[in-house]
């Protein structure tokens, strides 16, 4: 069957004949759709997740076929035993086809078929292509059409990457929160529209980045189970469910939640959910929501520790790397830097992925591949993202504590605290005086005996700034 | 105080002096915005429901000083009539600042301040613009702010036009499943890949575009509430409830639940919600997700009805006008080439709102107006194109029956059908041959006696090739 | 035939009858197209350019078609007179459909006809609606199809309004470029990422606004005729031509270049040009561009006048309205805030415009009133914002040059200029000093005696900072 | 210096130390950012014309120091050696940098300057991390910053690959011209908003794809040199061209134009220059143009191929591989089907490219490298997607003559070129017959001898429908 002594075997299909490499676990298919499609470079085995979920598939598939009398006892062993390899982790370098290309998904459908049915063959002690002993399309594919298979794989894949995702977050907002608590002496200005507006403390404001992403993992958390833990396995080519044993639907889908424990169960309507993109671009907009909050959180991050002298300077990111051959000294916001442009990629990503999402036509999402490596790959970047800002940049920030305060001092915001006791008349002219001489407001008040000492003491004092406080009656305009 | 008879009345602010026109309600602050922006040309008054919710809010507000006691009965009571007129519908020609705005949407609280103080001070028998008596900021503008008034009536006004978004939606919904039923027994071809795959019912069709919408009416409603029933009224300035009172928060937000009958909440992180605009993004990010499946529809339905006599046409769209002045006869799918592009803009939407939301700093979220724009635009165009698709096309679509069958009978598709039986080696030539010269399946396979006839009336009767059956086991490879 | 004494007027088409408003110009066709798109509620009056094109080609096309001999001289001149009056502003309000429309803008032209022809049997003394003396189709759309039509109307409208745009943004560059030239000896900090780097002049910052847009002027001006000259006028329905007279072309196109005085030609490939849309696509793409550059000196904007106290505070921006009720003396960038929003808006025009020319299939595209739509949207909205950026921004804005001063002499930056004399170990270990300490990089070196003040004043001057200079060679490490 | 026998090397860097693999060209600073930056995965030697560019740079800089006397000749030649290697294709693996990184290139850059020189010193008889011998920042870096030399080898790396972009699109071009020709004579519908318009030729629709590109590759040759020949080297930190030589600028970027073939030409304002973008985004933008353009291509031929029996089956794409497991026979226009995907991938890269671009802010944009990447990414992909659909698809669709005849003799649509012999009445009635009987347009009219045989063989001839032709005046309504 082979080319020359070992470094080939001939393998055919509908076109044709090609040289498979001797030692690949891929075949002929997979060989045709790597010649096809030289795009982004990117293999399916760049995602484990996705890989594991096509076992996982294959193998829920071979349980029901077996149940079902269809596949023989032998066929079903090796097949489950050629899958659990590969979901503990094996051979997911044959899995070598782009992410991108045509075909709504037949080739890594077919990539899955092809490398499981020759490990299988190996272990029933054939040589690899020897598909007369055990087939990539009749045995491992029984059943089965590109079009369920595929689909309930990427939404496997994501549940099954999920808790990582969750668990980065999780930590991140860690993070933040602790730091919300160490800072939550550190009295501070707060700015709206970039003009200093009224007193805060830094830990409110480290306590509202924990907060905003608090609700991001709690929505991401029940999102994806709403969203993905519905497949379509069981509709075969359109739906329908042609040639399939009534029987099979309910056992495949009951066998794939056993073996990946993910509470998967079977789409109500399955021609709706052959084409449907829809989870997706809900997952992928919750997705951007999340990169949306980190950039603002990173451009604040910038913000806030910008200076050291000519900026606003009221925190301190750890030093990651030197900033400038030219300018001794100088350190960069590189993490958080990096941070934006991750979440510019995912914002990207979404738009990739909507047109995908719109481009579907009749009975099938033929754009599904670039739907699948725009949500694997944005996951990805943000788990990254997310764990680098934790451990390279939140963990080693530090305050600037008596910078913060003295800029609180020396603010007009702080007219804003007086407002109730003199009213808005005089506040404003206090407010355009020091404005226009320089001088601080209180200096200002002192100077006029607007309030004794112990009223702006009391007024002054953090706690009473920095949350609602009864006012004095008397005070009232 | 006018500067001529009647024509104007002169107003004063902290920048000087200008012209109101004598009849109008709002004042100068709203003046000054109007001559500043002139951008969108598409003024607050254009969204009902965000007015209504404005005048709400300020009621509420209203309510929550006056028991309090920071606001006098008689005052109270005046906000409180003025605000009524105009969540009636009153007065809504006054809200004249344009949706694209700078100052965080200041702009736009103030034009509804105004609005209010001059309608409450004519009820209390003053001229508008005598604010010694009820003014627009001290009174009306009382323990709020920009910060917190406006976002909670942007929330506000999306919940509560919700309803009628979700009506139209529903209203598509049940015109899709009428069609469902209507074409339940229209045998015809699936598609995949824009290739001939098996057969279907064009009822499953429809249906599918029922269930794939049921999903988003689903999901709609249960996430307006979860997004949008948070409100951070309360919060002022920056969230720190700086200079209100105590018992404001949980008054106002609770007298604000009770006016408008929505089940609002307030947040737990007055910080936080200052400036998160998470809700909107993913709000905006569902709402394109039901732009996208109703543009695939679209695309689909332009798809089944091409021809007459060089495309699919399987469906007929009611005629809406005619088609060319050139072609006699040509008529053409103009309403879900409309929809197209209402989804089109729809995304559009929703990328520049994701910059806004992108472009917070610190405390605030200065682009907020655009934000508030673009989801109420979206929803808006989503509703129109909703109720034009169903009013003007689906509730009159009809299906060219026998066109339909003789695709099927004449479909090579249908020797999958044959697949259990033939096999898929004989099943291949037969579709080989069949394409090449143009025969039929069922010819071919009657020709080579490969199937007697009893068996092919069996396995190509309707309901056999559109469900799962059961294939018997003699007939398996 | 009229319904009522004078209020309505029955008008017919292949679908029936309707009742037309007696004093409408616009027909039946129009009114159908009113009925069945209520979408954005924008109608194609609000764009005067494209209203005015679209007479021109109405007027180029009679022209052409009465010096072959097809139109007779009578109906030629009430066309003509008709046109004109369209052309110098008149009957705008009576074109009223929705700039988002089905039919590929069929609605557009037929919408022009119909004005055009009931204002010509006017002129010829007959009575609205009376179209046998003179038809929409027959005669005022004589020779042409909405297909080419329309899309050369487009073009011409967007170069019709090319000289304002160009003229806007003219003003605004001179804006900037006089603030450089005023601003020429304002010693500053100049930043890179966010940190202090080494010192500049604010006028050489206003003036690389200046280049930064004089570039756009320049590419803006060589790439409107590049892209929009070229028109498919006389390809009628497909871009064959078919029933066109041969002469028909290049006299239609001539006509219209002298009416317009635009140096319009014919495409060269009728059949391309008849579905292309590249020239909107990179033409938004430039528009794009430019809103991407305005938004990046509209943050910077913000960014340096930030404060007044905790912040960068090296300008000042004229204040436009006050900036809050609750807090005395804050005033806010209100005007580049808004010019932010517009850019954003711009890049989501963008968007679904790539979205709509993604959509043509095959021999034209049928999105192609979205994309004329967010067009001339865009094009407005740039407008606008650079005017009101200029006249309530560029032109007040003023120097804190003390402060920025201050800012130079207190900068650990100035290392970076010693660092040729000193030598980057040294320079380091002042730079560490100085930034632990908080004391002064000259005080460090002067303590030292590292450097005679005669060569510090040396190196200090601006003019020795701001430019590059012949570093004396013993300095050098 | 080094930590165990020889498997690392200790450097030093203003953080500290850090164990650096023994072999690695890189240093110290490289491998921080590749321990900070865990992202895209992607590293710099992805695009072997960005690192060659970056090698051409410092070789640029290398050169004009010395020739100014600050640069020792001895390494002056160890530094040319060096990059003259790299420009060669060595050492692409050292370059190990995150595509996606913060610091704004200063990774980026560092990562030449150390490769650079290590292997000078090797050159020179030194080991790697001597750097005492030849320095990265003082020797390599010598009168650059990351600033200024980053940005300058970002469009050189674009002009560099340029003329392989160009040619792709050119041979893609040549395809379709060729298959314009080979269809000349193939007679098919033309049509318009998917309905059936009017004849043409097969040939006119493939040559309206080759001149569609055509106008693209002319836009792409002239726009390359406009936006990317002008480089900012010499501006140094942030374009004032602080600590430079006032003779650099000059010598440097001639000593570039003249290493690397491409007219470069000095930045006029290197303020402006070192933090503009807008030549990334215009390119971004045209390519952008391409890909929407390739992407409605292949939206046709996928309906053009639609079938083989249900759509409309014109032409036949070359079968790349089998196309379904379970549905015997069937072929899917794989190829087209990638293209569209890598359209939207290239949509996405240009969204997160702008988003990039509009984030920098004051003297510097720090999201530099992801637009680098996104637009080295986009022309990646765009070329090999023109590579593949020109090999794997354009050159081997055949056409379906006799369907696409037959389609036309049995369309309504031949009416319209009987439209100005009969009228528009007599024509719209034989129309609706037609449809509504299924018969033919020509057997109705000849059934009422609307037309002698004669003149119908003549209107019909394929040479007079698919071009404008002399109609009869007699004929003329």
């Amino acid at each position: 069957m082979s080319d020359s002594a070992s470094s080939v075997r001939l393998e055919k299909d509908l076109l044709g004949t090609l040289d498979v490499p001797a030692d690949a676990y891929y075949g002929i298919q997979t060989l045709r759709a790597v010649q096809n499609f030289r795009l982004s470079g990117v293999p399916l085995g760049h995602y484990p997740k996705l890989v594991v979920a096509l076992a996982m598939v294959k193998q829920a598939a071979a349980d029901a076929n077996h149940r079902l009398g269809h596949l023989p006892t032998e066929k079903h062993q090796a097949i489950v035993d050629a899958c659990s390899r590969i979901i503990r982790g094996e051979f997911h370098d044959q899995f070598v086809v782009d992410m991108i290309q045509g075909g709504a998904g037949t080739s890594t459908n077919m990539n899955a078929n092809e490398v499981i049915a020759n490990v299988a063959l190996e272990l029933l002690g054939h040589a690899k292509g020897e598909y007369r002993h055990l087939h990539p399309n009749n045995d491992v594919n029984m059943a089965q059409s590109t079009n369920d298979a595929y689909p309930t794989a990427i939404r496997l894949g994501l549940l099954l990457g999920h808790d990582a995702l969750l668990a980065s977050l999780d930590s991140l907002i860690t993070a933040f929160a602790a730091k919300g608590v160490e800072f939550a002496e550190v009295l501070k200005m707060g700015r709206t529209q970039l003009q200093d507006a009224v007193p805060m403390t830094l830990g409110q404001e480290f306590h509202a980045f924990a907060t905003t992403l608090g609700e991001d993992l709690a929505r991401l958390k029940t999102l994806a189970p709403e969203l993905l833990t519905e497949v379509n396995l069981g509709g075969t080519a359109i739906g329908t469910g042609i040639n399939a044993d009534p029987g099979y639907q309910l056992l495949a889908v009951q066998r794939l939640a056993d073996i990946s424990g993910q509470p998967l169960k079977p789409a109500a309507d399955l021609i709706e959910a052959t084409s449907d993109m829809g989870a997706f671009v809900l997952f992928s907009g919750m997705l951007k929501r999340t990169a949306v909050k980190l950039s603002k959180i990173c451009n604040d991050l910038r913000l806030l520790s910008s200076g050291p002298r000519t900026g606003i300077n009221e925190i301190n990111l750890p030093p990651r790397q030197p900033g400038s051959s030219i300018m001794p000294g100088k350190v960069n916001p590189v993490i958080p830097e990096a941070v934006n442009q991750v979440a510019f990629e995912i914002i990207g990503n979404d738009l990739a992925l909507t047109l995908a999402a719109e481009g579907g036509q009749l009975q099938l999402n033929v754009m599904e591949p670039l739907i699948a490596y725009k949500i694997f790959d944005s996951i990805r970047l943000l788990q990254r993202a997310m764990d680098m800002l934790r451990e390279h940049c939140i963990t080693g920030i530090t305050a600037n504590v008596e910078h913060c305060r003295r800029q609180v001092e020396h603010s007009i915001g702080l007219v804003t605290a007086l407002n109730p006791y003199l009213g808005y008349e005089t506040s404003t002219r206090i407010a355009k005086t020091a404005l226009e001489t320089g001088r601080g407001v209180l200096e200002l008040v002192r100077e006029e005996n607007l309030l004794d000492e112990a009223t702006l003491d009391d007024i002054l004092r953090p706690e009473n700034m920095i949350a609602p406080r009864l006012v004095p009656l008397k005070a009232k305009v």
